[in-house]
C-alpha cells in the first residue's frame, strides 16, 4: 500500500497537530505570518525573523491596479458567486514579468553566493568586487540583472532601505542582501545609467537571508499578492471598476477583419 | 475620460502611499495579517482585533491531505515551473463543499443577528432562545445549519473553544459569536443528535464579530489556505506525493467503455 | 484495494482505446466537436446531432473584449510563459453574470419540459400556453426568464433563428427548442417589452435538445470559449492591447484613501 | 484616446461579425475545430488542413487518469458549483511535464527546419543526415530531443503513423513531419535506445505543417484536453472518484513532524 508521508499536520478525534504543536498553543500565540514562514522553512522563526520575513509581506502585498488586479476586478464582475476564482486569476498573472522579479533576484543572488563559499568575514569591498565581476558578466552576456530599476521609481524604490534597516536590526542581513546592497553601489558605474534597487529585488534578498528555500520565493509573491487581491475584491464589491474598463475596452475597439478568403 | 477610484494605494517617484500611509511606516510595524484586515476593512485593526483574527487565519491555514491540497500537488507535479498554477489549482476547490464552510456559517449567523436589533443587554438565556428558535426553523425546512459537525472531531472540535477564548480575552466576542455559543449549547436537544460546533463555523463567527464584511469571508478562508498550499508545494518539492497519486489511481483504473455504437 | 472506473480511455502497449473504440480508427473520421459530444454524452453523435452541436460552439466561441477576453489577456500580459494560466484566467470569469446564461436557460427550460410528460403532441398553441404560465409565474415572483434580451441585439439576436433552422434541418428541434420559441413569442406580450430571445439562451436550449446533461452546460459555453480565448491569445502575442489596458486603468486611478487612523 | 484593435469580432445591433464574417454563414458550414484553427492562425483552413487539425486535437484530447484529469475531478468534488473552477485546474496542470512535449517538439523542429532554408526538394537521405546531425548534437550536449519515447507505448506510439499519413492524404506533410519522421529512422541508431515517435511530438510537428504559430502550439493542445476535462467532469457527476481519491490519500497519510522547536 502506497503511503503518503507529511510533515504539515495530522488529527484525531479530539486533536490537531500542526507541525509537531498541538494547534491549541499556537492560536493566539503565532501570527499568521509566522506560521506560513514555519509551513514552507518547516522550522519556527525567531522573532526577529518573523518580523523581516511579515515586513516584506507587507511589502509585496500591493501595487495598485496591476494587470493582475485588474484581471481579478474583471473575473469578480463576471463571476461574482466564485470569489476563488477571482483570486485564482489574479494570481495566475504571478509570472515571469511582474512578479517574478522576487524570485529571479533570490535565485541569482544565491547561485553566486553559492559559490563563494564562506562569506562571513567580507568587507563591503569584497561584496563590491564581487557585485562589479558580476555586474560585468551579465553586461558582456547582455543579461539582465534582475531587481534592478523600477518604472516608477527611478531615482529609488522607498522600500529597499527600509527592509535593509529592518533585516540589520533583527540580525539576519547576510550574504544575499549584502551582495544586493553591493550591486546597488557599483550599478551605475558598471552599467552606464542609474537602476536602483528595487522593492521586489531587495524582498527576495531578504527571504533567501532569512534561510528560506530559493525555489519558494514566488510563492511568498503570491501569499503576499493574495492580500492585495482581497483588498481589490472587496473594493470592487463597493465601487467596481470592472464594468468601466470593459466598456472603455469595448468602446473603443477597433474590427480589423483579416484579409483573404 | 473614465476614472478609476481606488483606497488601497498609489505611488511617485519616491513614495508609495498604502491605505492612506506611507508604506515606509508601515514594514517593520504591521503584521500581514494585520494589513490583510486593513486591505479589506479598510481601517486598521486594533492589537486585539489583529491578534484575533491571526488566530483565526492560522487555524484555517491547513487541514492536511485536502482535496484541494491534493489538487495543488498533482498540478505542481506536472507544470512545475508554474508554483502560481498550482496555488490557483488548489484555491479553486476553495468552493461550497469545504472552505465555503466559514463563509455559510458568517453568513447564517449574519442574517438572524441582523433581524434582533440591538443585542448588546442579551442574556445567554436570551441567546439560547433565538438559537432554538432558529434550530427548529432549520429543522423544520429540513435545512442544514453550516457550522454544526465534523467528520472527524464528532465530540467537539479543539479549536472551537480556544477562538471563543481568544475574543473574549480580547473584547471581541460579539452577537455572531454568542449566537454560536447559543447554537452549541442548544444543537442536540433539537436535532437530536450531537453536531458540535466546528472549527470554520467559529472562525466564521469570529470573523463577522470584527466586523469584517461577510461577503469576504470566504476570502479570507483562501488566504489562511494559500498559506497552507506553499507548505504542501514546498514539502512536494522535496517529497514528493503526487507521483504516487497518479500512479495509484492509474494502475488501479478499471475501463468500463460505454456501450453502443 | 480501491478501483477506480472509467469509461472514457485506457492503453496498452500497443493501443489506445478511448470511448470503446480503437484511437486509430477514429482519427480523420471524427471531428474534434463529434468527439467533446462523445466524451460528455457517452454516445456518438448522429452527422445530424454533431452539424448542430458544432453550429452551437460556434456561436458561443468568442465575443469580442468581454471581461474574460481582457482578463486573459491582461494574464497573458503579466505571465507570458505560461499560456494555460491565461486561458485558465479566462474560464474563471465564466460565471453566473455572462456565460450562465446558457446552462440557466437549459436548466429553466428542462426543469419545465420535464413537468409536461409527453409532448411529442404538442402544437405551437399548447407551447405558447405553457410559455404564458411560465412567463407570469416569473412575473409574478419579479424572477427573470433566462435567455431574454441582450445589450447590443435588442431587437433580436442575428443566431437565434439560425440555430432554430438547423436544428429543424437535422431533426433535432424538440421540447427545449420548441418552448424557448414560444417563450420568444409570448415575452411582449406578458412582459411589457421586447426582451427577444439571445444567443446564449438559444445554445442552452438546443444542447438540452441533443439530450446532453444540462448539468454539463456550462461546459459546453467554457469549450466553446476557449477557443475563442486561444484567438485573443494569439493576437495578444502579435497586436497586444494588454499594456495599453493596464496604462489606461493606471494613469486615470483616483486615490482616495481611507478617512481615519 | 486609446484605441484596442482586434481582427476577431465585432457585432451592431442586428448581426456579429466574425472574423470578417457574418457569423450567421458559419453556423452550420464551419466546424468548432475549424473555428479554432481559424481563429489563431486568421485565415480559414482547407478542407484538408481542417481535417489533419481536427484529427491532431481528437489525438490529444484524452490520457485517461492523468495527474490533470484527477486535479479537475477533485477541484470538482471540492467546488461543484463552480465547473469553470475545475476545467481550469485541470487546464493548470498542462505545463512543462506532460501537456508541453506537443509545443516543445514543435519549437524544437522549427528551429532546425528555419535554419535550413528551403527544404523543397529534400530527400528522405538528406532529411536523416540532418537528424542525424541534431541527434549528435543533443547527445553531446546531453540534452533530450523532444517527442521521443513513452512510458506505456514502447515499442511505438500508435497514433503517430496515423497522423503521418493522413497529412500525407490531404498533402499538409510538409518539413516538420519530415524531419520528424527522419528522427524516428535515426534515434536508435545514435541515442543507442529505442525510443519511439510518441503522438505528442508528432501532434506538434503537424500542427506546426499547417503553418500554425508555434507560439501557440501549447494552446491547441490545452483546447483538446479542454474536451477530454468535460468527459471527466461528468463522469464525475456520475460515477465519482473524487471522494476515494482523497480518502485513499489521506488514509494512508504518515504523519512526520519536523524535529526541533
Amino acid at each position: 500500500m502506497t503511503e503518503y508521508s507529511t510533515g504539515i499536520g495530522t488529527s484525531d478525534l479530539t486533536s490537531i497537530s500542526l507541525l509537531g504543536h498541538d494547534i491549541t498553543s499556537l492560536l493566539g500565540t503565532v501570527t499568521f505570518g509566522e506560521l506560513a514562514f514555519w509551513l514552507v522553512a518547516k522550522r519556527r522563526p525567531t522573532k526577529g525573523e518573523g518580523r523581516v520575513f511579515e515586513a516584506v509581506l507587507v511589502s509585496l502585498a500591493d501595487h495598485g491596479f496591476t494587470p493582475t488586479a485588474i484581471a481579478a476586478r474583471l473575473t469578480y464582475y463576471s463571476a461574482p458567486d466564485s470569489i476563488q476564482g477571482a483570486v485564482a486569476a489574479g494570481l495566475l498573472g504571478g509570472g515571469s514579468r511582474f512578479l517574478g522579479v522576487t524570485e529571479n533576484t533570490g535565485l541569482y543572488l544565491d547561485a553566486i553566493v553559492l559559490g563563494l563559499g564562506d562569506t562571513s568575514g567580507y568587507t563591503d569591498e569584497q561584496w563590491d568586487d564581487v557585485a562589479r565581476a558580476a555586474l560585468l558578466q551579465a553586461k558582456s552576456e547582455g543579461a539582465r540583472v534582475p531587481g534592478l530599476g523600477h518604472p516608477v521609481h527611478k531615482t529609488g524604490d522607498p522600500r529597499t532601505p527600509v527592509i535593509m534597516r529592518i533585516a540589520e536590526e533583527e540580525g539576519t542581513l547576510g550574504p544575499h542582501l549584502r551582495l544586493f546592497a553591493a550591486i546597488g553601489r557599483m550599478q551605475q558605474e558598471v552599467l552606464g545609467k542609474n537602476l536602483p534597487l528595487n522593492g521586489a529585488g531587495v524582498a527576495g534578498a531578504a527571504l533567501a537571508d532569512l534561510g528560506l528555500p530559493v525555489a519558494m520565493l514566488r510563492g511568498f509573491a503570491l501569499l503576499a499578492r493574495t492580500a492585495g487581491l482581497l483588498g481589490h475584491i472587496a473594493e470592487e464589491q463597493v465601487t467596481p471598476i470592472g464594468p468601466d474598463v470593459y466598456y472603455s475596452v469595448d468602446r473603443n475597439a477597433v474590427y480589423v477583419p483579416p484579409q483573404g478568403e
